[in-house]
């Protein structure tokens, strides 16, 4: 049997992150996939980022993982979105060439020394004494290996529905993962069962792409990816259309052929995702629905039509595609679906994403009941880390949720579980004026540099910025203006306020009137800071702008990350006894003992916990030190 | 039920031919194949061509075929092979990115117009009264048409092996297709198994190069599409090595391994094309056997290992790839293995391709028990065309084994059926002297043109080009030289013979020690056709030469054909009854009245038939006239 340090099984998302991270930080990686042609296929749209997971995107990046420059690099659309908003909540979204985004990622996973690529099917794992020590492919080969990551997307058990008929698939084209949804059964994992869905592909010479509203990519766009230094030429517009109501009584008279409402579909679908059957039927009232259309790359007919997403028969897809104008002729050249998979609830898992149960095994991505390729590949990444770290006995990575947006997701999921499919957003992140897009890097950088993931060349740059930024914001705080008719003057030409009080000229770049460009009427003050003014990344001169418009809140929200990390570190011991503690109802012992919070941070979040129960936790603990 | 002039299912290297032949001669065509990311995947080595495989590609491409064109945008590795020997036998062969072949072939019919591309899995047809009216996939949907083209290649029961593990595949991580190779079975047809076989992908940055001999592409190379005026810049090396004593001695002590040997596999395959169990247990005597390393892709690590194709166990493999000089560290990227899979026998099918049980149903590819993406190209090619010309309500098209490899082809086929995977050699052609690869746009595509496959501009040039080299040889013909001190001398120059009496100087390029470039010594004879020679179409230059060298063979192998096109012409009565042939004997009388040879010619070439058998056959037919 050949041995490796760390396996993962699947090649999607989060495999190929975890492979990454685990092989560019020593450890001999086997990455197995079920057919080498669909390594990170994207099974859904053509799209990487979006609101919130724009800042997961840059997060891997940030740590030194692949998803964002694979993204720029492939990409043929460009938007940020809520560009007129606070930066916390604007994110980047790309559109990326579909078949070009899955070969560049497999060329890299091909060229990454120590990553050993494999196309296989894996049946089931090998375990010892609690511990996995391997994997087995349905040919009986078997390879060993101290830590397993397991990822295996929507192919546990896979079971595809349209209209009435229903056929076994881990994506429609594509084989299921039987025997290893049986196996992670078997070993008492508490499974449980999802839906998604996706909509028809359409051939884009049969659209009538004159009715429908073009949208270009934004001219300005950050690459995801500080190592991207320019992005690509190549640029595919949009478009934007409505269904009518002639769709609307399509699904609504023949909604009993939809497995949804004909209670054929188990699994629990997103209620913030819903199928066009979803909308129209639970909102009644609104008359229509946006359609998006986005080509899938640079040489391909196929267009993705966002918006048109169902599992009705084919015949009634056709007529509701057509409904929508611009697409009365249009083609059919896949057609939607939805689908069932079963997920292991993710609660069975530690922060590290290793699972309580056997020691070594890491679960990631779609199997935890996520969806999402930027969440999948959050938490690829994640369990490659900490799989390569126990396998050299380093301590755990984990982040909190004031570190990261990762850190946010992991402790959703270990803390609170799912009641269905899980995606993130901004709102899940109570620290999100500070998780921003912009400071990904200084946020993140140097925990990717310790964990040896940021070659050095990298993170000289990135720690020379932090320096910048930090000399740059002192000098400009040391710096005042007085008030007097030449500055006010020069402020008053700006449209800003005269100033009575002597004022640095930090202070004057919280001003929402005055920007970062006007420090330049104030170039002729005697130690003008010139050097930081003129610097040239204009990386260090947005974060500290940025720092100095929103510090009011970025401190406040500092202020309660340091309240919350007083009582986030305290550390519950292992194996306590909750049965003990006075005061807890029964339903919450039973839910502490299954979940074993480890920190009373992450007691705090489980659902229906109490603040009471909390004080009551910690006077028992106080009690036993 | 939506309805289609042409249905074809599979849209491999057959089905694309066939779909684009059909929708270019005006049917409204529908392709369906089980991936659309898998369209004209090659299964096995990434080339395209090879000997008398590149003649079939020529003329797929004469025809008005899109082989040849997206070999020659894709290919990134050009060999002539047999170039030292006669224009005959030399055949173009390439390399091509496998992915972009794909995707290339993938786009082209996505912009065809009137092809229909549609991702579904195909599980049965609609027959009404012996004639196909449709397919119907596996959720129940149904497609109505005219006339539909099955092309599943090695899908119908794919079974792999790989040591003693077996599974249903239809290519390895691909699924097979069950219920229509059923469905074919209960309509009556007779089926085989049949068996192929792939050798492992290698990984490049494991394998030491060093070690092995290096061939780049040839300089020189004819496109293979009249087409394509330049060939792309892009060009990958191609490496030999050779096997060991150890490699032998691994497989002869391991044979029991191989599911060839252990008798698990039940398929026939072919002689030709031994893996490589069979070579070293078979010819026990050879030392080495070749190895040739090919590299997939221009952005890939995936080398495709000629020569070692096996259907070992994983570990074995591992261990024979590693005993080969310069792969002692190489990886498998993916494993080597064999298929079985069912075809149905071909003398079930008319030389249209339509099959004698069910009326407007075409078969082509494997699934006739051939091997090899040009032979499956070729036949899907000729099916798409007979099945739009009967939609069409016109004659049938079937060029004969003096006109095309593809009448070779197609006649073998039909006419002796196969007992082993079919593939194209050059001794198969009895007239290969006239089927060259050279002469394909002369010998097809005025075919093409009248089927209006080929655009009127490409063929004006094509007709021009023929109306040149007639010209051409009229003019070289009629002028003369004439033994002299001059003439004689020029000649000694060159180190040809001198002439003694007066020669024309076609008579001249005769000469084997005598080009065309040679015929610049004579540009000072009066009347020296000076457009001829300067003609600015190499073609042209080069079709006078070869005429004029092989003149000798190639007449008499036309005056052969005219002989064969007597007999072949003659033909045999529909529902002939063979019972009724005195002399015949009863195995002899079954085949025929099985077979129902539809000319003497075709009878002629069934095996068993004799010279006496088929006087008596032509002797009942003037009896009955
Ligand atoms: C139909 C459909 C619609 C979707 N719609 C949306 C959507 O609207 N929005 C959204 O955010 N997300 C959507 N998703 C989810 C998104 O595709 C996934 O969240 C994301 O791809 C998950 O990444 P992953 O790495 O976990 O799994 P995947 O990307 O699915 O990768 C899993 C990989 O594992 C391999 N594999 C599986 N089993 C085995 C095995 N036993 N042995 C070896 N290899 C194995 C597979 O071949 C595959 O390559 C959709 C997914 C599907 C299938
Ligand atoms: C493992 C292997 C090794 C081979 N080795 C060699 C070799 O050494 N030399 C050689 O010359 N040739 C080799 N071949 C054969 C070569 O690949 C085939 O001859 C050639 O690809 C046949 O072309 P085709 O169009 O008939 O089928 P394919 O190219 O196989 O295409 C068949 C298509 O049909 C689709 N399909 C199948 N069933 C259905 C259905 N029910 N509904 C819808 N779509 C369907 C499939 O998805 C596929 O795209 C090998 C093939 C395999 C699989």
């Amino acid at each position: 049997m050949k041995q490796f340090d760390v396996i993962v099984v699947g090649a999607g998302h989060a495999g190929c992150e975890a492979a990454l991270a685990a092989s560019r930080m020593g450890c001999e990686t086997l990455l197995l996939n079920i057919n080498l042609d669909s390594i990170a296929l994207m099974s859904c749209n053509p799209a990487i980022g979006g609101l919130a997971k724009g800042q997961l995107v840059k997060e891997i990046d940030a740590l030194g993982g692949e998803m964002g420059r694979v993204a720029d690099r492939t990409a043929v659309h460009f938007r940020i979105l809520n560009a007129s908003k606070g930066p916390a909540v604007q994110s980047s979204r790309v559109q990326c060439d579909k078949q070009l985004y899955r070969l560049t990622m497999k060329s890299i996973v091909e060229r990454q020394p120590r990553l050993h690529l494999h196309q296989t099917l894996i049946d089931r794992l090998l375990i010892e004494d609690g511990r996995v020590t391997g994997v087995v492919d349905h040919t009986g080969v078997c390879y060993g290996a101290r830590a397993v990551v397991i990822t295996p997307g929507t192919f546990l058990n896979g079971l595809i529905h349209v209209g009435t008929a229903h056929y076994s698939a881990g994506r429609a084209g594509e084989m299921a993962s039987l025997p290893l949804a049986q196996c992670l059964c078997d070993l008492g994992f508490e499974m449980g069962r999802m839906k998604t869905g996706t909509p028809p592909r359409l051939k884009a010479s049969t659209i009538d792409f004159s009715r429908l509203e073009r949208q270009d990519s934004d001219p300005a766009f950050e690459p995801f990816s500080l190592s991207t230094e320019r992005l690509g030429e190549n640029r595919l517009p949009s478009y934007f259309g409505y269904t009518t109501s002639e769709t609307h009584r399509l699904i609504r008279e023949n909604i009993q052929c939809s497995p949804l409402y004909s209670g054929a579909i188990k699994g629990v679908s997103a209620r913030y995702c819903p199928s066009l059957e979803d909308k129209v039927m639970r909102f009644a009232d609104r008359g229509h629905h946006p359609v998006v259309l986005e080509l899938e790359g640079l040489d391909t007919e196929e267009v993705y039509a966002k918006g048109l997403g169902n599992s009705l028969p084919l015949d009634l897809q056709e007529q509701i595609v057509h409904s929508v104008p611009g697409l009365e002729e249009a083609e059919i050249m896949r057609s939607a679906y939805a689908i069932e998979y079963d997920f292991v609830q993710p609660t069975q898992l530690h922060h590290t994403l290793e699972t309580k149960k056997i020691r070594g095994l890491y679960l990631a991505g779609q199997i935890n009941g996520t969806s999402g390729y930027e969440e999948a590949a959050a938490q690829g990444m994640w369990a490659g880390i900490n799989a390569a770290l126990a396998v050299q006995g380093r301590p755990p990575f984990v982040l909190d949720r004031s570190e990261a947006y990762m850190g946010v997701l992991i402790d959703d999921l270990v803390t609170q579980g799912v009641d269905e499919p899980y995606r993130m957003f901004t709102s899940r992140a109570e620290y999100r004026l500070i998780l921003r897009e912009d400071n990904a890097a200084l946020r993140l950088t140097p925990r990717g540099f310790e964990l040896g993931l940021i070659p050095p060349e990298h993170f000289g740059r990135i720690s020379d910025r932090i320096q910048r930024i930090s000399k740059g914001i002192k000098r400009l705080s040391s710096l005042r203006i007085y008030p007097g008719a030449d500055v006010n003057s020069k402020l008053e030409k700006k449209g800003s306020p005269a100033i009575k009080n002597p004022l640095s000229l930090f202070q004057l770049l919280k001003r929402t009137d005055f920007s970062w460009e006007d420090l330049d009427l104030f170039r002729d003050v005697p130690d003008f800071p010139e050097d930081v003014f003129a610097d040239s990344d204009r990386h260090v001169r947005k974060q500290i702008e940025i720092e100095a418009k929103y510090e009011g809140y970025i401190s406040r929200q500092r202020e309660a990350v340091a309240r919350m990390k007083n009582l986030e570190s305290r550390r519950i011991p292992e194996g306590f006894d909750y049965s003990a503690v006075p005061g807890l109802s029964n339903e919450l012992k039973m839910k502490l003992s299954r979940i074993e919070p480890e920190t009373l941070g992450q007691a705090r979040r489980i659902t229906g916990m109490t603040q009471a129960a909390l004080a009551a936790v910690l006077i028992m603990i106080k009690k036993r030190e």
